[in-house]
């Protein structure tokens, strides 16, 4: 199907209905569009703030094809949604991000191979298909190196630290990830993790937040801050160009988010770790720390609209926080925080590791 | 039923179903709550962003009772809902704001009697029953004078301006309003009309917004500029303390608004026009002009949690414009404006003297 831009009181379609399709939900219901979420659990966060929900999984055709027919834009809150499905929602309205965008974002190899084609350094890379790839993967890249699985990865899971030459059996390493596809990546020695959150509409205009400084913990987000300290101006526009190359070759529509790696070795420079073709949690600041929240500019750039500003409120500092597992306990004391802005996502269980909200705070 | 603190993860049940519970919603929604909405219209702005929703009418018993022993907490988004409705939600469920406050602000005559009994200034007015009562009143008043429906008006429906001794025929003049009780208030010579939007909590506590300057046109507010201009510090105070004291006399729980009258004749003073025992659309600037916005300090007093801060976003000056009718069609030419906050209510028709929308503008 064609893009074209579509006005309010039309449906925007959302695949997935965790807490991003919940706040793009929420920013799509403020300007006038009606919501129709489709996601494969009947206690998916973003059910509750849509007009029309579908509950069926993401391999059934008829329903993917008459959710796709009822609405009039289909975007999708996540990555992991296979081609095959992808490729059915685009038969039936358009789909942005593109079907293109999400395979090559979706398989760490294919994402690293689009991405240093572009120029675009990322850690080196070998694929491992066996237990011999594993051991000439290990010849080529070194330790300690990082074996990951290519796709369905995320905060943490699927991924291995190899540290020592032959640590354990390989059979056995490879066993772990269950025989599926995997990338075996060189470790690197950053200094902070960064990221940007951009969004490019379907005329190649783009607007990027500005740099985003992240803090994991346990292998999920724990903090961003914003802006990016301790990096040069140069680094930080060279980190929006190159999210902006990467859009631009993805002929991407909607908002991305490019994590990359500070590294302070052999000079400032940047290392591009993945692409997450969607809103991201690094950019869960930008709902009162910019004038445009990303929610609101993947609303504007998937139905066609011009882009917002992406400027930061009064010029401002901010710091989101995530709230993990049961450090959402403490609703009461962050509602009492003066200026505390709290966002919880409606999900019934806090179970650890869960994103069950998050915190922003403006620096005034 | 009595007040206590309710839980992220609980149901608030908002009865009626337009833009403003739409506003309610999407803040509850923010802060991890289900939200219910009832209302009588199968096509209620409402209903698109609620987890779930009830269509009957207002004097429904089964489905009111039904809907608020569903719920953990009953709201509503305008005043002219009847008594014997908020006393069957309130056997079911915590009623904010309560009954009384409903019952004494949903009629123009018992209203003014209540501000007057706390020593603050209305209009003069007089109760209007019958043609003979019209003329009495009209002595009385003196001209110029308004003659009000008591109940039930809005946007300046229900009233009638009287500019002339014996204008018309007082028994036609009666039958226009069709036989409902009036009441006959003098003219207030105002220079500007001036609101104050606050919330109030079960403990007491209070935060009120910066005062708001409103322009109405056609009897439907126009544009809300915050803070307002012309009017001394100690007047605004003034004003602010006017609010509080009518939320204490009422007990009330939640977000009002008071309108009034900036008098300059006689010195500056202040006449309090009317009471809205809702959250108020001069109150829409705060969305993105206030830390938390009169949406989210409603839900949080509703709830039993304690109020946000209600300062001005980096202290900056704010203007509200309310899109009306074929207004709305600018919507695409809004988006494009760099810093303009564009709300749409997706309401499917822009019927003249609808409210379709709202953009905010804050002026760096």
């Amino acid at each position: 199907m064609t893009t074209r831009a579509i006005a309010p009181g039309s449906v925007l379609g959302i695949v997935g209905g965790g807490q991003l399709g919940r706040m793009i939900a929420l920013a799509a219901a403020n300007h006038g569009l009606k919501v129709h979420v489709y996601a494969p659990d009947a206690d998916s966060p973003a059910f509750d703030v849509a007009a029309r929900t579908t509950c069926a999984a993401y391999d059934d055709e008829a329903a993917l094809a008459a959710f796709a027919a009822s609405v009039d834009v289909v975007t999708y809150e996540f990555e992991n949604i296979p081609r095959a499905t992808a490729e059915v929602l685009a038969r039936h309205a358009p789909l942005h991000p593109n079907a293109d965008a999400l395979a090559t974002t979706q398989d760490r190899l294919s994402e690293k191979e689009f991405i240093n084609r572009l120029g675009i350094p990322t850690a080196p890379f070998q694929a491992v298909d066996t237990p011999d790839d594993l051991a000439r993967a290990l010849d080529v890249i070194g330790l300690p190196a990082v074996l990951k699985t290519r796709r369905f990865g995320y905060d943490g899971k699927g991924q291995r630290m190899i540290r020592e030459p032959f640590e354990g059996d390989r059979n056995a390493i490879f066993a772990e990830f269950g025989g599926a596809p995997l990338i075996l990546e060189g470790f690197v020695p950053f200094e902070r993790e960064v990221s940007v959150v951009a969004a490019r509409a379907a005329d190649g205009s783009f607007a990027a937040f500005d740099l985003c400084e992240n803090e994991h913990r346990n292998h999920t987000l724990a903090f961003t801050r914003v802006p990016a300290q301790g990096v040069s101006p140069e680094t930080a526009e060279e980190a929006i160009r190159i999210a902006r190359s990467i859009a631009d070759a993805l002929d991407y529509v909607g908002v991305l988010a490019v994590e990359m790696f500070l590294v302070r070795e052999g000079g400032e420079r940047l290392v591009v770790n993945e692409i997450a073709p969607r809103v991201h949690n690094s950019g869960h600041w930008t709902i009162e720390g910019a004038l445009s929240s990303q929610f609101e500019q993947h609303v504007r750039a998937v139905c066609g609209w011009p882009l917002g500003s992406a400027a930061r409120t009064g010029g401002l500092p901010c710091e989101m926080e995530n709230l993990i597992g049961d450090q959402v306990d403490a609703w009461r004391d962050l509602l009492a925080e003066p200026g505390a802005h709290l966002h919880l996502y409606g999900k019934g269980e806090s179970r650890p590791g869960r994103k069950m909200g998050h915190v922003t705070r403006l620096k005034v």
